[in-house]
């Protein structure tokens, strides 16, 4: 693997999957992959699940992971070619990136989108900057559009895309999509879903329930009102084939899930972050052997 | 050991002392004990010494030591059971706690008293829930009423509390509290203790003085007015049996200590920062022996 | 070596570069130099390839490295000696840094200039508290005048007095420093060098030309009124012997170099901050050398 941005840079779905699956069943099998390597992990925006389980799964490798959160440091980045820097950026991603790669030997970064701009979010230019100029593996803690370590997650429509990428990628589960009207996701991610603003109809003996919630792709960074409750209840989940159900955290409690349903039987949100362990160390360890 | 929150957790505080002081002699002797075993440090409220000292503690053990500071980043949790989860919080403890209890083996955890409400303040709700629902052990890195790793801190009683608590406990000393008329402790860390407004009675013959400053537990989170000066002075000490000073730290010089006593020779407050690291690491040690 | 604040604590500078060099060649030939010892890396102020750099040198070594961000967390240093702390101060740098010192084998310490009072900052009286009280080897990370780790940096004098001050010591080229009327540096660290405020004259047949924008030392702190441009372009590069061009990052493109400069063959800047693992690795050695 070179770079993990998005389902692309996979070849073999379901090797990436038993791989994580050893991981978690022996996390230090590869103590030494790592050895003496150093991923940096780049917060342009806050992070929990995500970076303390991509801190544990390079220290189960052997690595050492050295995390800088520039948002707390005032660390304005100028992304235009060209730019006349005198105004309030302070460094070129030209001249940051290269450094980072010469500091590491992976670089994980996170980037929210600034949700104001479509075209401008969805052209991932600081992803694609930091990977152009770096020179080295780049690993995605979410970027403007995807969140492939996640696969859901609490900002816009990047968990949700992620999560449909991956579905209809993999294409071995029967992956239905329902939103509220107004709601509708980028086609980019979304082809081969079966797609309804019928909740009750995608619920109907589903066996898996992935809760997210996103904003307009269309009327883009907005809300528009939604008829009636989205949120999941032990009742609506009577509709489905006893399903277990998912999200990505953090979760608005009573708003996006009721309490029932997420401290109910069926819940697997507490093993679902764990596991994100599991899948960062698959994907380091996929980066590392190529690297050898 | 099981967690590590106050003195109750401790079977025996003479062989905890022991073997913190065999730490101090010989920092690394257990430098195995803790391999491949992390330990997640969570701070709400900011921390110099506590973060430094059980950092350093945990390195020494072997184990790998994340730090998160929720505060940067503006990680507002949920406490009530059954909130409507549509203001400001972003995440219940009960969905946060159970996945750090699932990335680390021992948490540690940092939380300042709002300092509004006694009652809420007193109950220790945040630890609780975060003892109920991460399922690994817990220590103290401070809570609303008790700094158990510190004897002593910069924020209303908790210090007072845990020294109190600590000493009556243990009962090898004479122990006498003293403080101005309306800063009573509450009873429920004292008893046992010889409690004085006459600060110079209870300096008299002294061979250890311990000074902290702290906001009253009866006007809860007020200063009343304090008659005549309470500072510690080369002149009062001249009362005592010679005594060692103790604090905490941070001290505000000339306000709670004069500096010739800060900097005199009987002032034990570096050393005792510095014991810091071994209290830490024999806590530490006695967690993960019983964790084998 | 006892510590490392400005080119007087070096005995060989040739010797220092060399080490560098093979720590270049061979990251981790020193690998258990550090073992067991711990570093602290304090900083008052923000940094980026400082930070780093030094952490992936002591790393390299097999130290454990602690970061501590003062800013951050509003950690107020009180540095009079016999202030009443009843102010916004909490904590004396005589009870801190002693503290510190018991904690970490070794210190690094970051702090700016506050820029408005020049004997002050001149003074050096920050770092040179942290020496006197911390009793361990002290590694400035940048301090109000100098930046030896940098020899070049983007606040006022620092990097450029540090880089004159290394030039002259080292004595093997011809060194010769250009800048606009009134932006002087203080003649303490430019003794030896040629001065000139015609740029062309200085970049005739220069060999490398080292960038860097300051303020004014005499109109302390301030910027003075620059005639014509100082921008470092394609066409007075040409002045020159095809110099290799070199800048302390980050730098503000377009203003401070064009991008044909910076992007041009002759830009040394990635290397540059790439070198700095190497020059703190063989400075952290030189010191635990020393210790041993």
């Amino acid at each position: 693997m070179k770079q993990f941005i998005e389902v692309k840079d996979v070849k073999d779905i379901g090797a990436l999957v038993t791989e994580a699956l050893a991981y978690k069943a022996d996390p230090i099998r590869d103590r030494k992959l790592g050895s003496n390597k150093k991923i940096g992990l780049l917060f342009l925006n806050p992070s929990m699940r995500t970076r303390i389980s991509t801190q544990v799964a390079a220290m189960n490798l052997g690595m050492e992971a050295i995390v800088f959160n520039a948002g707390n440091d005032g660390w304005a980045l100028e992304f235009e070619d060209g730019a006349v820097m005198n105004g309030n950026t302070v460094e070129h991603i030209r001249d940051a990136a290269p450094v980072l790669g010469k500091y590491f030997d992976i670089l994980g970064i996170r980037s929210f989108p600034a949700l104001k701009n479509r075209e401008e979010d969805y052209s991932e230019k600081l992803i694609h900057a930091f990977i152009q100029h770096a020179g080295i593996p780049v690993v995605s803690l979410e970027s403007a559009t995807l969140h492939p370590l996640q696969h859901i997650k609490p900002l816009p429509q990047c968990v949700a895309n992620s999560c449909s990428q991956w579905m209809t990628a993999w294409g071995e589960a029967e992956f239905v999509i329902t939103h509220p009207e107004g709601y509708a996701l980028s086609q980019q991610f979304t082809r081969g879903a079966v797609i309804t603003t019928n909740q009750e109809e995608a619920l109907k003996d589903a066996d898996y329930v992935y809760v997210k919630n996103w904003s307009s792709f269309e009327d883009y960074g907005n809300m528009p009102a939604v008829e009636g409750s989205w949120m999941l209840t032990h009742e609506k989940l009577s509709l489905t084939n006893q399903a277990h159900v998912m999200h990505c955290l953090p979760v608005r409690r009573n708003v996006e899930l009721s309490d029932e349903v997420l401290d109910g039987p069926g819940s697997l949100v507490t093993e679902q972050a764990a596991n994100r362990v599991w899948a960062a160390q698959a994907v380091l360890a996929g980066i590392l052997a190529n690297m050898d």
